[in-house]
């Protein structure tokens, strides 16, 4: 089966098809609080999700780390506006800091196409 | 392919199915000790793993966080009782503050159905 | 469809195959410095990927975990001279510790076969 492979640095890809499933990287964003952050994450994810041709519908599973566990109901409160309700993926959230002490959240998601 | 979802809440779901693969989402449980913990832990990989129809001989890779890396020898032994000696999965181990405090293990497993 | 298990102990494989794709176990490598260990942490991925006929080009998602995120630029110095700058992985890098205090890095990957 080929692999196709979309947003390529030298370093890594932002996504990676193969047999009917896309792994995303880590996606992480920008802004002062927990709620913008996960907000531009989650867009992110969104993004690339669409580039490879599925939703967030289709996510199998996501991993999240953030940074704080007193964040998780912050950042809880803008997943559950996002996920699909009727479509939730399997899901582990845990405490973990990240590349750069400005990011607060990152999540890495595996989907069907 | 389909995704089949059950355990699910408005935030996650207990296990996606899709392609003869199931995700389950992080695993906790209950219990004072480390080791009743794990038990309860693995005790509910066991059970999303039978509602899917297969079973922990046909787990393909497995995530393991402890909130300290003290505990590892205590959720070894608990580990190394309950998984298939003859087909134990890819694994990896690493140290993470969960949920809320009172969680000291948390697994999320991928299997073949 | 089947499921072939190499590098197997009692408590875990180092490379489980299923459905196309390996799983391999969190790899560790011994070295005193960030860059002696991921080269050895590496070196095992190219390992355990030639077994079952695959090969760093075909990683598909690769997680990361480093001790201390002051090493960040150290053990990316390292992945990317090694990374295939025309199929690089999905990945995700985050800090935890690790089962023994020795360990700086691990990396766990999906691959295609």
């Amino acid at each position: 089966m080929s692999i196709n492979r979309m947003g390529k640095s030298a370093r890594m890809s932002q996504a990676v098809v193969h047999g009917g499933v896309v792994y995303l990287a880590g996606q992480v964003g920008k802004g002062d609080s927990v709620t913008a952050q996960t907000r531009e994450v989650l867009a992110n994810v969104d993004k690339w999700l669409a580039e490879v041709g599925t939703s967030k519908s289709n996510i199998l599973s996501a991993t999240v780390w953030i940074t704080d566990m007193a964040d998780f109901a912050e950042m809880n409160a803008v997943w559950d506006a996002w996920v699909d309700p009727a479509n939730p993926p399997a899901r582990a959230c845990t405490e973990a800091a990240l590349a750069t002490p400005e990011y607060k959240v990152e999540v890495m998601v595996t989907a069907a196409i």
